[in-house]
């Protein structure tokens, strides 16, 4: 039996049209390589859209919902996990995430990036600015950008080879 | 997309040979009905029985760790969430379970079987006595004795049809 | 600087008077051993009941709440934990508490008694009948049943000495 | 009964020495304002520097540590609360604070800056350069600067007329 690699996509639940049409190409790509693709599950943003595009792929979808049951969650999600936690959860995103990937940027998702960091994560930053990389680049070298969904997935095989 | 439903299987981790036997036979029996079988997820006692039985039979296993990393996880999970929390976990398990069976009783398990019963889920204790049935009774109506795996399986089928 | 014990006391929200009377004068006792109070925080029942008992006499009351914010906070806590976990901030109740006392049972306080035993700390369980003392009892020998919050101090004291 | 404030210092376990300096100063400052001083606990860095400013002063000191015990926990802590849950109790400190400062950087403390904005909670940065404001300040307008511990404290007590 092999572990399959598993991709933690993170973004904002109120999200930019670029940030949502990366995530849904993202997911697709992560379920054309057989990986998971890990969410925070909700019906919003980058979570549903990074959900959507892996699901209608084919691939295998997991959530990890910060409330207590699945009522808002998305219906693309093929494996809920119901935290109970509000953002406390975004620790566990992260632990259970091979590589996080920041599409799109908010203080959740902020959070989260450094959390990755603190857990020793590769990190890769999807369309975001200068100043964002920057600030993040002081803590580790194991974090890169990635200007379009191709590359992430460029960069998460470089990564695989390695390890 | 039908959401599949989840059978949280519980149990020590230093587990009487019996109810390691049963946990193998209850965790073929979820794979057989499509199912997912979630467990603590160590390679350990009745978390890695139950792996086992729904692995071998080709179901998807999933495993709550209550460790920061894979390293103790048993070889038949399919999908780890590695929370980092230890016991704290625990309602985790039952959350994210839609039935929480309980298959050997110790500490930890009883601590899972009072948070369920708490989140008001449908409890299975599976080979325990009455004495132990009798405690976890006078919380809950939704509680239910079963003698063997397959008792276990008539259960949630009932359950099932009710919901 | 000498450390003070911590003793947390578990019980019902909605509990039967001849808790809530215990958890009052338990409270009262803890606060005159210069020990801190913890409980789950809540403006009911035993939680409420026993920070009124050790606030009133003086005492530090601690309360870990399950919610986001301290809206449902009792009004006699003094230093509130905002842990937004639900039932997942019982394992910190137990790790934080130096002795874990139950006042009274339901499914939350039976989940917390086996957390403590599985993280090997002291319990005693005051008023509880025999069948409830017997259930818990064949995991460990560090538990103790206590008639009134009197004997619960007396119990406390020798494990102090052994300790 | 009055509710006490309870401060948040968030900064690194190897912090820099004007950050240790810093720490101390707020710490002492905080006692004096006669408010509670919250802070991740450990014997180490920014962590133990507050507290010991703290507890000199006669202030009380809270310590929400990572590890299931007091191990690691500095001498200067009054009260930890033992969470057991390594970066997981981020989003605990946070939720259980009225304001956040951070006193240095790291990643855990700007996992804390990002979890704090989410919970709309005041943010003070202290002693941090352009950049690091600028990358936080597109989130919220509830975050400020201040060069030294004392400008901390009267930004602190602005808040508390508003509210």
């Amino acid at each position: 039996m092999s572990k399959k690699l598993v991709i933690g996509v993170m973004g904002p639940g109120d999200a930019l049209q670029k940030d949502l049409d990366n995530a849904i190409t993202l997911g697709r790509l992560i379920a054309e390589n057989k990986w998971i693709t890990l969410s925070g599950g909700r019906k919003s943003g980058v979570m549903h859209a990074v959900s959507e595009g892996a699901n209608k792929a084919g691939g295998i979808t997991l959530g990890i919902l910060p409330d207590h049951s699945t009522d808002y969650m998305s219906d693309f999600i093929d494996i809920p996990i119901v935290t109970g936690m509000g953002s406390g959860r975004n620790n566990i995103n992260v632990l259970t995430s091979d590589v996080i990937v920041a599409c799109g940027m908010g203080p959740g998702t902020a959070s989260e990036i450094a959390l990755a960091i603190k857990a020793q994560k590769l990190v890769i930053l999807l369309g975001l600015d200068k100043e964002q990389f920057n600030f993040f680049k002081r803590f580790t070298d194991n974090i890169y950008t990635a200007d379009n969904p191709e590359d992430v997935i460029t960069i998460i095989k470089k990564f695989q080879q390695n390890n």
